[in-house]
């Protein structure tokens, strides 16, 4: 029997935690005396007393689990955040359908950045305070899941982030969970702070600057701004690039900084392929941008082409400049980064370096296996074999991104949006990144997107964020049979 | 050691053989007495003369192989047939510059379709009737090599042919090899000429019959119109759907038939679903189509649903509608199924549908193994058990298939070509079809591809017909060290 009171508790809890963060708002709103004071305090007031009392009334649910119960929590965790989170959105006016809200909403929390709204700059303090705070929460959420619940479900090879990467099984990063997640919650606190103080340095405002922090930390992409981060200075830009670019790291490596175990952030294989795509990639864009320019634009092709690609890897989204214009090479290159995602153990989206580089090594041993029949040949990163039920379980993972990633583009298309837009929009959702391609290219927003699409794009978002599985089997009658 | 005298003996060989079939369109000109008899001569004269060479020479090579000499061989020999078969475009001055006739013979022996004429009707008959017989002599080496060949060299998930299919493993079709390609030869050419005297009834003269029988039946597509088959009866249409659906199927399947073992054919799995996927995606298509139309167009709307999904599921590529101007749902369908391929066996290139059936059928266990991680869940089809060996293959396969698709593209783009004619190009060579999407779509030619493009999409559609490994393990530093 599922636990069902359990879950509740959870949510009721989580809903909790929402509505203090919603209060934080209305005081931003306070600050400004603005309009949307009353509709904060509304949604505050609604989402502590429904969590509350959710909480309240399951507060005797039993400690026994099994992991359907997690699965259920995960996935509902992020619908209800998003639901109770679009409040603000709509009684303020700003959004004022529930479609919209609630993919703002979800946009937030899964830390993607697609937005529905036209005018950005139009909205209050407070209600765009909240609607960065989105991220500020999503970004926590999935650091907890990434290195807590995500490996404990055993899917999609995510039990690596403990085999390489680091900590959990061998260095012990920490013993129990809520450590672990203290710690990078620390970390996290100490990125937004340490960005915003460089932010402020460049000339931003404290309200943008944390915007700013929060959207890029957490690897969201919300700006304040109705062209993103295109009118500000190239020295924010580069600040944005840096932070952008430790958002994609494994945040343990980070730990490992702090006690001074350098050499443990030099051998990791992931950090250093994904070093190497970012460079890459940025070289092949700067140069031929630069072929057709004059040497007064080479830095900015320089800093336009290390910014896009940065912000698309690492699955944040700013914008410093329209990638759909470029040369069709190049904007293919953006749209292929789309499938990449930075490291495991980040709050980056999408199927991660770790899983691209696993693929690979193992589709070069095929042919040594083609010439040796009979010969084991295992995958091993830095020396340590990686079993091959993993290795099996990577397969699986990317092969169902695609196959959803096809489903929900070929949705689109019936909905009417052209097969470009329906490609960027899928991909884009699915890795948690936020501008896409044709109709939602970087200079557009998803406000034109028809209504049924947008609970598509809602449901790719969720599917993306929670790593495919920990949401599709929800929908298996083997999980209902068993829970 | 390599035996590099067997691997010239066999290109000779099958250079003679080709040149052999030369001589047969030399005929065909000299009936319709036109300019190009000479030309054929002479390409004929040039193939027999080295090939015979070749051969004579080698003659005493000795019979100690290894895999080794088979992948080269195989490779080879395709590369070395268009290189001979490009002669008669050449001297004919209808294509007078080498890339491109290489271009459209490489089509043509991978029976992929695609071509550079932009005035087909142009042509002089003789070389039509070679253009179209690359296409008969490619669909018997790709018989050979799907039945006795590949699953010897064990990739890809090729042994499956033996273990569902059929014959060769349990019910044995033929112990020998010679026998067994004897056998599928006699299917092979039985259909052409039973597609041929269809043709005739509806109106067709014996050149076209002849010419569209072997570009069906091989499913390559190469046309003697312009216009494809568009301006054909609905008659002629239909025959070409049904012998369209015929080179799709695994050819063991018309030996079962001949045996009078219905059971066996009822029961294939692969048929089964092959079927479902070409009528249900036909359904989709006649009904969006015919939901903006009058019911004066509802039969010409089901034919060419029916038609075009069934020309790009087989991978033959014949024309009877414009897909690109359709709804772009439509058209994301037909380049989605550029991704399908028919079944393991036939004459289709591309993925196939077993091979699509062993990767969904898998990723659904995959939640069966998450919700009971210490249990062994095998995956079965018809009740026999799929070693995981072969799964994993299929799955190194398709992912192979994915990462040059994707890399072929992006070079494609870097050529010039916008995002989707690269997708779409990519698509249709790798898949053996034939038309793409924009500017390569079934409305234009390849005619105006970039010069370095057309080599690129040359080696396309080779590593698609040879089934990618073959061709790719030629580039593999291991396969040189052991040879």
């Amino acid at each position: 029997m599922l636990n069902k009171k359990f879950v509740i508790n959870i949510i009721g809890l989580v809903l909790v935690f929402e509505a203090f963060f919603m209060l934080i708002s209305a005081f931003v709103s306070a600050i400004y005396g603005e309009s949307d004071l009353i509709p904060l305090l509304l949604s505050t007031l609604i989402t502590f007393v429904i969590g509350g009392g959710a909480w309240f009334f399951s507060r005797n649910a039993s400690k026994d689990l099994g992991k359907g119960e997690g699965f259920i929590v995960v996935s509902f965790v992020w619908v209800f955040m998003s639901v109770f989170g679009a409040l603000p959105f709509i009684f303020n006016g700003d959004i004022p359908r529930f479609t919209d809200a609630f993919f703002e909403a979800m946009s937030g929390f899964t830390t993607t950045g697609a937005s529905v709204l036209s005018d950005i700059e139009a909205v209050p303090h407070g209600v765009l305070f909240w609607r960065s705070t989105t991220h500020l929460i999503g970004g926590m959420g999935i650091l907890v899941l990434a290195v807590a619940i995500l490996p404990y479900f055993g899917f999609g090879g995510m039990q690596l982030y403990n085999a390489e990467a680091a900590g959990v099984t061998n260095d012990k990063l920490h013993p129990r969970i809520t450590q672990t997640a203290k710690s990078l919650w620390g970390i996290y606190m100490l990125l937004i702070l340490v960005q915003t103080i460089f932010l402020l340095f460049g000339g931003m405002s404290l309200f943008d600057a944390l915007c700013h922090s929060f959207g890029t930390v957490a690897s969201g992409g919300f700006s304040t701004k109705n062209d993103s981060i295109i009118s500000y200075s190239p020295y924010i830009q580069y600040v944005i690039i840096v932070f952008m670019f430790f958002a994609g790291t494994n945040f343990t490596l980070f730990y490992f900084l702090w006690k001074g175990k350098f050499k443990k952030i030099v051998h990791n294989k992931e950090l250093q392929i994904y070093s190497l795509v970012l460079i890459v990639s940025s070289v092949v864009i700067a140069v031929t941008l630069s072929l057709s320019a004059s040497a007064a634009e080479y830095e900015k092709n320089f800093r336009d082409a290390l910014f896009q690609v940065t912000s698309i890897v690492t699955s944040t989204g700013f914008v410093t400049a329209d990638y759909t214009i470029w040369h069709p090479a190049l904007t293919y290159i953006i749209f292929l980064l789309m499938f990449a995602g930075a490291s495991t153990g980040s709050t980056s989206g999408g199927i991660k370096i770790m899983r691209h580089h696993i693929l690979i090594k193992n589709t070069m041993l095929e042919f040594k296996r083609m010439i040796h029949p009979s010969a084991v040949v295992p995958l091993k990163i830095r020396d340590k074999v990686i079993q091959k039920e993993i290795v099996y379980k990577v397969l699986a993972f990317v092969m169902m991104y695609f196959v959803i990633f096809v489903m929900g583009s070929l949705v689109l298309t019936f909905f009417g949006m052209d097969m470009d837009s329906s490609m960027g929009a899928a991909a884009t959702t699915m890795g948690g990144i936020g501008p896409g391609l044709g109709t939602v290219g970087p200079m557009n927003n998803f406000a034109a997107v028809p209504e049924g699409a947008k609970w598509v794009l809602s449901f790719l978002m969720l599917l993306g964020r929670l790593e495919l599985f920990s949401v599709l089997i929800l929908f298996s009658p083997e999980f209902w049979k068993n829970s």
